[in-house]
């Protein structure tokens, strides 16, 4: 397959200083105490998928490298900072001569992720790997959410194409642009957004809105006058005023008088209010009766994978639909709850000492320690059993059957034997220097679909899906479980 | 009351291409067909207010006039256009050589708004018009959208101050950078995103996360460093453990060993998990009978404005709120259904030709024509009466009785005596050229104080609000009620 370039539009603004300012506070802090440049492991993941769903789409880690290589504080960052009388002068200097100098591994675009695995772990000087917790946070939040809705919305869409046309409803520029690349990552066919094209290469779409046709004397005149200056891309807005008795007669005159006489076929009718589900019947009866039956149906209007599954097991006749507000928004539930935990440091003798965040509530306790997160596939269907988050150090012999259990239900215990095991993660940084090579936003878009495949069709199911399961290795699990008597030993005595 | 200056920090990206594909295709269009220079009316709406709440905290005018003062195509832009094949050379030269040449009026920021009114009009050649429309409901829609989120909350918090605290989870970095600066519009005292600060002038604050106390090998250890470094700025996280049996101790323990030797008073605890009624009663007796009851309580964790009036109606003890995923994303309605209609078209005599867009759904149908918005005040108590949208060239003598009239149920009238009224809007460009100042954006949030301060309070309400009176002057009625007629008449002859 070949892929569409990009057309070098680059978004160069120095973000360096869109940072939550306790990580300034931290990081002089953490200078002061001479904790700056101890190592620290920190891993960014979430807790539960949006709209109770079986599973997210990793989106957002090209623009976390690009955030990544640039860091570098300007001479007007650092005298804002020093207007705020909170800094010492040592922390400015460090800031003036900062050089990223992390290590960061994450789950590489496109593939099914679950709860509680770290997505992202960044190792590094403290005072580093703190530093660049929100924007880790904010990038792969904003736009795992939006693949991840997007993937609902074109499963319940099936084959047909579904088009990003959100922008103007996204929140901020950023929410319509990198919002738009997450869509396609997800599935969607093509944006509305321009500038989204010229970044990242995804086919940007458009045709008419109401105002072409108000513009004109008539919805005859302004249909035939759209028909003149785009014969091979005639797909007509058919409800400014009344879908069938005005805007399905006027369109088909003018396939009938303008494109029929220069055989040229029309490309589609699209509606944008009213009841889809008895508007596209009623209009797919009448365009195959005067000839039309190639002619397509769009539909766009507040959809989202509720709505699009609603209307088709009613039989709607739709060929594609345009989503807006609801997918650029994941207006169902807009928030990603990504979180960036501490979850080890090294002493002075370079061992790891794992760290762990307690809570009342159960489900926020952290897993300790520099992990990692192998994918175990069956060897026969090639579909994901489970995922195992193990000890970094921790290798499996794809040759041996491997117990697995439940991390809460221990008792719960599955053996498997005819499997092999897929690292999840790649190496995005080493010692600060980029060694990760991005992929294309459409070969991303490929392994989404490729990688959902191997997910079993329970975990993919909109409503109520089967949880996938996520284990901690024996290790893992000891050593987290150890931690945890230790503290309520401690609190409870 | 002085202004902070903001620190020179300019967003310079040409954001010309971010823009939905068919205002490409219908300019070329419109070119074509010789209908490009005709003058065209536009009006940018919303239908109901977020939340059903009883009001909108105008936001983001001033992004709106940097877009458009900047509006240029690259040569980049022209070659990436050339090579869609549906655009022509005609076309892309108009483009190469644009300059911005329409008017526009618009609401100043801050002030209150309604449903339907006009908050945005652009009168220029169509071609132009009809280019800016998804840039303007973006940057409406998304910075509206968060000021009004924003006042809800902070109306909720009472005098308490309320820090905006959401980066991370905002939907992309605008999200976080402009959501930041309509979160001070609508009244937050400060945010977390250090960048809005160098930008806009909004105050930028932020003490310690979890993984401040978790690198230190306990948590009186880790006080006690902060202490040391910010004596004067010592605000706690006191939860990373246990709030009661761990991080309020240790709090105390460092107020008492490190603070009360020098003579300095804490500044605050925060928690940021668990119960907030129960916790926050508990810590203020327990801070009291040690001797810090001017050691203030900040309470964070997915707060908004019905968390926030249920623990203060059940007595939660709280000095200040820190309101993060709620807020930037106004997670409970994250859509501002903005949009932009055609209203009116001159013919070539230079009259104005009023235009309007038919529905099935009554509160769809626009209302026509080149208008403006009065908004009418009481004399004696000051407070806003009605909105009344007129035609742009009528004049209401003040020293009249006025008679407004509610615009579906027409018998429902109401005469005023004692009042005047004020222009609501005031305009931005005059062909093409930026005739207005944009204020600073602590000023702005003063002007969205003293003007929510002329409502009812019952309009002020957050459930079950009053619905503010939005009237149709008697001249715009029966031309919207004419046009609306001729409509019927040819759809149902």
């Amino acid at each position: 397959m070949e892929f569409k370039k990009n057309f070098d539009i680059k978004d160069d603004r120095n973000l360096t200083m869109l940072v939550d300012f306790y990580e300034l506070t931290m990081g002089n802090g953490y200078l002061n105490k001479n904790v700056g440049n101890k190592t620290a492991y920190f891993d960014m993941f979430f807790r539960r998928v949006p709209d109770n769903g079986g599973y997210c789409i990793m989106a957002g880690v090209q623009q976390l490298t690009e955030y990544l290589s640039n860091l570098r504080f300007t001479k007007e960052d650092i005298d804002y900072l020093r207007s705020k009388h909170e800094f010492s002068e040592e922390f400015l200097s460090y800031l003036k001569d900062f050089k990223f100098e992390c290590d960061v591994w994450a789950v590489p675009e496109g593939n099914p992720v679950f709860p509680n695995e770290p997505l992202v772990t960044v190792k590094g000087p403290a005072i580093q790997a703190q530093f660049v917790e929100t924007m880790i946070l904010l990038t792969i939040n904003h736009q795992t959410l939006i693949a991840t809705k997007a993937n609902r919305i074109c499963r319940a869409a099936g084959n047909r194409p579904v088009m990003e046309f959100g922008s103007r409803r996204a929140q901020g520029y950023d929410g319509a642009i990198y919002g738009a690349r997450a869509a396609v990552i997800g599935g969607c066919s093509s944006t509305a957004c321009t500038i989204s094209e010229q970044m990242f290469g995804v086919n940007a779409v458009g045709t008419m809105a109401h105002s072409w046709v108000q513009l004109f004397d008539n919805e005859f005149e302004a249909f035939k006058a759209w028909a003149d200056v785009y014969p091979e891309n005639c797909v007509l807005l058919v409800d400014t005023y009344n879908v069938l008795k005005s805007g399905l007669p006027n369109a088909i005159k003018v396939f009938d008088e303008v494109l029929k006489p220069k055989g040229i076929r029309p490309s589609g009718i699209r509606i944008d209010s009213g009841d889809i589900t008895y508007l596209t019947k009623k209009c797919r009866k009448i365009l195959d009766e005067a000839g039309y039956s190639d002619c397509k149906i769009v539909i766009s209007n507040s959809l989202d994978e509720h709505i699009i599954t609603d209307v088709l097991l009613q039989g709607a006749e739709v060929d594609s639909f345009g989503v807006g507000e609801r997918l650029i928004t994941a207006k169902s539930e807009p928030v990603f709850g990504g979180v960036f935990k501490l979850c080890a440091v090294e002493n002075d003798e370079g061992n790891i000492v794992p760290k762990i965040k307690i809570s009342e509530n159960q489900e926020k306790i952290t897993n300790p320690g520099f992990k990692k997160i192998y994918r175990l596939f069956d060897k026969e269907t090639d579909k994901a059993l489970a995922d195992l988050i193990t000890l970094n150090d921790e290798v499996i012999d794809e040759t041996k059957p491997l117990e697995i259990f439940d991390p809460i239900y221990t008792w719960k215990k599955k053996k498997l034997t005819h499997y092999y095991v897929k690292d999840l993660r790649v190496q995005l940084f080493k010692k600060g220097e980029l060694v990760y090579e991005n992929p294309e936003v459409l070969e991303i878009r490929n392994i989404a679909k490729k990688e959902t495949e191997k997910l079993w069709a329970e975990v993919l199911r909109l409503e109520n899906p089967h949880t996938y399961y996520v284990d901690l290795s024996k290790k893992l699990w000891d050593l987290k479980h150890n931690l945890l008597e230790k503290y309520s030993n401690a609190f409870n005595s």
